[in-house]
């Protein structure tokens, strides 16, 4: 029998991808973890309505549903084929009752150098995509992803950056989601995030640690919380001086991670929340 | 016979580390390049002084001395090592009449998660070297890293940190370096060089492209000019509208260019030069 998990944490399924849905529910049920992030891809594997009536039954809460994005084509078919995709993944976290739809906007197109344009085109596909959202009844989180990945995947690098995309709408539209292992390095992380919780944008909050050296396409480098070099808690505790109530949600991807038994993980990054978030 | 190569492109040393320094002189001096990038681990190797010798008695002026810095130890005894290190890093640039001195911070320390902490430890390593560079008549360059190296290379990640620390110290004695890689995805980086130029602190500018996928370690990642996302022209005329009129250095660590012919090499980096950045 363990002792029931902290409050405010959430697994973001990611974490545990050797986990099925059933699984992920279960084991969270388990542990005493109260939300779950979760991924369209296995989501929709599973199907949407059936993801939602497993988690909701479960008595679980769903976080935030990762992601959309990946809107800064260039060109009008690519545009358009990114709204389209964005609209469902708006419908699909409806349908989970999701507390925030997170966007990762895009890197740069194909032979593109103009970081400015692509963050431009981000608004301008915000624009057509917030009312829609609005309509469903979810709430989109930009999510500034580390610079490292400015060229590849997300041409917004700072939480500032966001909340200048974000404050362009509604507050109930669009908001921002703050991940420690994108945004450990800014001096002008405080300062954004109190900015974010004024504005009342600050929809979601994700841990994992920094560690080196990198792996090859860095993508999969994100450590348990504690191996590595960020102030977890000085981070968990500034999203907190700036009004944030909501889930802290542990999002690592880590193929050391994925080799183990999914409980055990889970254990694992309870106890590493516990001495070093809560 | 090949045509001069353009007038302000500067050829660091890692660029072709396949070659020896007396290979670097002769290609340099057949291609019409007139200014090298050194490092001192090679310098050393050969003798300051007949690195020096070489260099200037082929005509070649030597743009900046890679480099110092590396002084964030929190502990006294790591600490006075740094400075020991650093100030026969002054004597070295001294010895060779290197425009700059560039100092690369340096990271965490093992189990620190403190980087305001460290960033005062590089203030408080430069008010004793400082006044040592001055002496010597050398100009310390503070270089801030991509953020990606935060942890283990260099906790200055912007280059308006690194002014906040070079602006409390004479312009005579500390600027900036300014290196594409290492800044572009910056939307803060065209006022910062403004600032920098003003300030009389832009003391050197680097090139080098970025490409992905990043490489395990991402520190051998730097791409060839004109192969990756950076408007390297765009930097460029951005640090000329600062006032910036001394060499741009080409430095690219990228195993591919190591296992060429280093003239081949050259020839390429002139050629893209000529496209991408002049």
């Amino acid at each position: 029998m363990t002792r029931s998990a902290p409050a405010r944490l959430s697994l973001n399924q990611e974490t545990v991808r050797q986990w099925s849905l059933p699984e992920l529910v279960a084991g969270c049920v388990a542990a005493g973890v109260g939300a779950v992030g979760l991924w369209r891809d296995p989501v929709r594997a599973f199907g949407v309505r059936e993801s939602a009536e497993l988690v909701t039954g479960a008595g679980l809460r769903v976080s935030s549903l990762c992601r959309g994005g990946f809107f800064t084509a260039a060109d009008p078919v690519g545009r358009s084929a990114a709204l389209d995709d964005n609209r469902r993944a708006v419908e699909e976290a409806a349908g989970l009752g999701a507390d925030t739809l997170v966007l990762v906007p895009g890197g740069l197109p194909v032979g593109d150098r103009d970081l400015a344009g692509a963050r431009g085109r981000v608004c301008e596909v915000l624009g057509e995509l917030a009312p829609w959202a609005a309509a469903h009844g979810v709430r989109l989180g930009i999510e500034p992803l580390h610079p490292m990945f400015a060229s590849d995947r997300c041409v917004v690098s700072t939480l500032d950056q966001a909340l200048d995309i974000a404050e362009q709408f509604p507050a109930e539209q669009v908001g921002v989601v703050a991940d420690s292992y994108h945004l450990w390095w800014d001096e002008r992380l405080p300062a954004a995030l109190r900015r974010a919780g004024e504005g009342g944008r600050l929809l979601a909050v994700q841990v994992a640690d920094w560690v080196t050296p990198l792996p090859e396409g860095v993508l999969l480098g994100r450590g348990q919380l504690g191996d590595g070099s960020i102030d977890l808690r000085g981070f968990r505790e500034q999203a907190d001086a700036a009004g944030y109530r909501g889930p802290v949600e542990v999002e690592i991807f880590h193929p050391g991670l994925w080799a183990r038994e999914g409980g055990e993980v889970l254990r694992e990054v309870i106890e590493r929340y516990r001495e070093h978030v809560e």
